[in-house]
């Protein structure tokens, strides 16, 4: 009932991948011990400590990004001190007060591209030392950004730097860093995110696994007890080996990076079909999510094929949709949306 | 490394049962709404309810037990309200302080059985009114319980209209519910359960699946925005169809039932070979867990082939373990320990 | 030290009335009962209820703004519902994350003059329902507000319809509520703001007592289990006499209210002299914080004589700065006030 | 009509000493900086420091004693660890659950006297590094405790050593310090109690103040911040001078301690013609509280003269009471209990 159209609405639309499927068939009767301390979770985290090579870094595997945010910012306030995020940021507003719920206030910046820098940070320094400020201490960024927008190496090497010099932590969102990572004019390496960030993680659930997290911490001080958080927080599975498993397997041969560039690939190619009709896009195009501007009478008749979201009201006549592709999007689902938004278009 | 010795650790050192392996591979390219507004989710739900005929319950997906509690409890309590329950009930003092850090205080009564009754909640009735003192306004019981015990129909009924001549809500965690189900004497239905209580879960984790509790609602007030609360606290996965698709499989053929019986059976026909050799339990066995009270030689004997835990030292040359048996459990593996446990204690 | 420069800083540089000493100095060596079931307690609430004919409201006192404000905010919302707020609100940034400490979130509405309108809450009217949104539940004003402007009835009448309509409660800081009745224009009467609002507090503080907030509750939802709350949040004091005795004695004859209008006076006394120097103020003066915009030379004159907070910089030559009066301001050092700033003003 | 009968009920039945409405009344016109940074706070740092030679602490004050607990504990824990308090303390269901509010686990001891020593403590340890459990971090003791009961120097020093060897921070509620300091058999200084906590608080509102608790801070990490969490929690009162002038006088010449002292004597001096009855007492009384165990129908009979908390009910006939002197109570009454206790023990 679900299924008649095609759905452009996010990157979790499918299952998962059918190597995870083979390796769950495969060890299904194989008995591990419980909560991470599993062989498999071990092995994905020697896969991803072997792209971090001389980094000190801990590895926990959590279900899903909500439950990231809220444990990671749990486990480095204290009860007065904040976070700061752009306005976009999925911590702000999209969580249902996740991380208000767990006592620390959200200050947040007006941006262009979903994007913070140092300029934008300058002005919370006035509140630290006052008495009646929450003291700003972390700070969130997401790559690719909730505009599927990213940051350069240049950017985040700024941006660490502000933070260092204040005493900040960094903490980036990775919920599809593997897409970041994986855009045409991506400089940054995994590596890189581990050097200049405090706390990151890298997101199975919308690059081809069922469902998971990886949070890397570099920061000692966020490493503490941070097994006793995931504990609190009812962040640790039983059967810990499920996400192990997904890892190691996202991990073999980089599947997930070879996953998110297929993803990115089949929406950066829907971008010149769309450019040619005089199309604009509310932010330049460059991960797996595209924001096209579109009149509101050839969205209504996408609609009757695909589903996708309607971002943003631009004025009366028009409005920019979301479009996403995933790890499973296939190539002629895309052309056929060019060519549909072509017929559209001429009679719109 | 893990592998060595044969685990009677816990009920969740395996994966997962095979159909939901299958159900994973066949469903993997499908594209569905995320959230838990996926096909397989309502089916789910709907096998659910076709055991609780003229029931009106709300029914969410959450990915464990910890999580399950907490969520349960922070939308039943105001904050100065409590939850009472076994001293040694998993939300007391296993969870790393999960109900705690919600802001809820656990108030604990002392059990030999694990279980819970009106008498010895009746002293609870003193705080109501205190201005000084929490107020108790839920009950946490377990079936089976955390040692393996198993409430009768009349012993729930009991404890159900304490519970509801007080205003109190009677929350059952059932992790283990469809073992208790599944015990030769339970004369208890599912739909008893939702009758006499007002929340409580059936856990997949524990019987056969990757992961996965299903909760069930029965009172109006505990319904009221769940949602939210779920979201707020990171227990919404985004592909919500893998928790859908596993209750589906689960609750198909009563699969789930099957498989708890399987572990009961595995466990009960231990039971005879270790009387015959003159230990005693630390409660009457009658589910898929057994407490023998063994001399430390013998233990420690055993421990070079089987993993278990320590349960409680008895006394100096005593101790009592714990052995779980799953959906998994080959009845040779039984077969052989008892044979061990023969041997070991001719010699020890 | 601290004494040498007259403090137009705020309206609590002084100690209490002297009526109120007399009242402690006469009560020492009765022996009450505590935690607020005193006579004096008891006298005060009456003393308030006479003002309110016809009204079944529910009477806590607490030590602080702040206090009052959490405590009030936790008995009101779930979890996962959240306050709307003027940013300049008091809850919002200037208590130190208290409303996010106790697990609420503070949505912001960017104000000209400190006041909320139904206008400005309706784009709130789109997050309910949505799933990964808080649930705004409650509005928060203060009147007078933090910019010292304060509501017409018929502003409050359009606001609580507003309130009413979504069922949202509406709650009003009353910090300086006896300041906003005693402007020249105020056509609200305390029985109004208790028929227009669900909750709010008078505030002896800032006018003539130690400390202290008289907590008047309309709502029935919100009167339930409210002594709980204070309790658990150490608002509730062991000699609860003192905060009974404080009230009493400012109910007593209106003395709040005469010294609310004394404060007025005072500042309003000063407004033709400031603007016959060609000033302009930040917002339109009414009650008893004054928002000058001054040149930066003529600030640094006036900060040798007087202290003061300098409230928001305008542009490079020019910032407003606060004045407030209180229930003991002399007339004599307001005059003193606009010859100085005269004479700076033809010097600067 | 609260007043008719003499209350030994508690020792904060009474107002202040008049030397506290002296010092009101004579600065009540002065200006002052809010938020404690007023003239008179300072001065009563200085006299609290004097008495604490060579030590560096950092000293608050609060209005009461569970604000005082909430928000030292706030300071003190990460979300994960936990405070272990006799069960009688009053941090343990005498708050409300406000421990639990603020999301820390309360981790109890059965005492005989309301005391803590390092035998009872070292069964906790067992949960140090155990991923289910919380994680102590903190000793909470009362001085007097609520038993009335004294630590000797040698026990607070073996308890402080346990404390240190383990990391835990050690907590002493002083809410009738100068009580247990004023006993006959004392052998602690305030100095010494600074040396063997991390931190602790001497109590104004039972030793002659209106309300108070002045809390002083040894350990550096407790120091961090301290402001912001007395912020956050509404525990910063805008008039800090009101409790800044309380600690002036309560610690100028000594006055808490004297004070203090003639509560105990005032108990003391009840204790032979209790005795010389025949009665016992629940623990030995050595200060300002008792809790002699007497027949039913003499409590009965005391209460139409005198209002007191019936504290345990010690068989079917008998119960112990709780008798409480305060700085006011005259020797009349103490003499005129025991009078009326011997013709009611005489005719029962």
């Amino acid at each position: 009932m679900n299924n008649y159209r095609y759905f452009f609405r996010d990157d979790y639309s499918e299952g998962c991948h059918p190597r995870i499927v083979a390796a769950l068939l495969e060890t299904s009767f194989t008995q591990q011990i419980g909560y991470g301390n599993d062989d498999y979770s071990a092995e994905a985290k020697r896969l991803i400590r072997a792209q971090l090579p001389g980094h000190d870094v801990d590895i926990h595997f959590v279900s899903g990004g909500t439950q990231a945010n809220l444990v990671i910012i749990a486990a480095a306030l204290k009860p007065y001190e904040s976070i700061i995020s752009a306005r976009t940021g999925h911590i702000n507003g999209h969580e249902a007060g996740a991380i208000e719920a767990i006592g620390h206030r959200v200050e947040t910046v007006d941006t262009e591209d979903g994007k913070l820098n140092a300029d934008q940070l300058t002005p919370f320094l006035t509140q630290l030392g006052h008495p009646n400020s929450t003291q700003p201490k972390m700070v969130y960024i997401s790559n690719t950004t909730e505009l599927g927008t990213v940051y350069s190496k240049a950017e985040l090497t700024e941006l660490s730097a502000f933070c260092r010099a204040h005493g900040w932590y960094l903490f980036l969102d990775g919920a599809r860093l593997p897409s970041a990572l994986a855009t045409p004019d991506n400089d940054l390496s995994l590596a890189n995110i581990a050097d200049l960030t405090d706390v990151f993680y890298i997101g199975g659930t919308k690059n081809g696994g069922l469902f998971g997290e990886a949070i890397i911490i570099s920061h000692p001080e966020l490493k503490k007890g941070f097994s006793y958080h995931l504990k609190q927080r009812g962040a640790m599975l039983a059967k810990g080996r499920v996400l192990g498993l997904q890892f190691r397997e996202l991990f073999r041969d980089n599947l997930i990076f070879e996953l998110a560039a297929h993803a990115n690939t089949r929406a950066l190619a829907m971008v010149p079909g769309i450019e040619k009709l005089g199309y604009h896009f509310l932010v330049p195009p460059c991960s797996n999510q595209l924001f096209p501007t579109l009149p509101n009478a050839v969205i209504e008749g996408l609609a009757k094929k695909y589903v996708f979201h309607t971002w943003q009201q631009i004025d009366a006549q028009h409005a920019a949709i979301r479009l996403v592709t995933s790890w499973a999007t296939p190539g002629a689902a895309c052309e056929q949306f060019v060519t549909d938004l072509t017929m559209l278009s001429g009679t719109a």
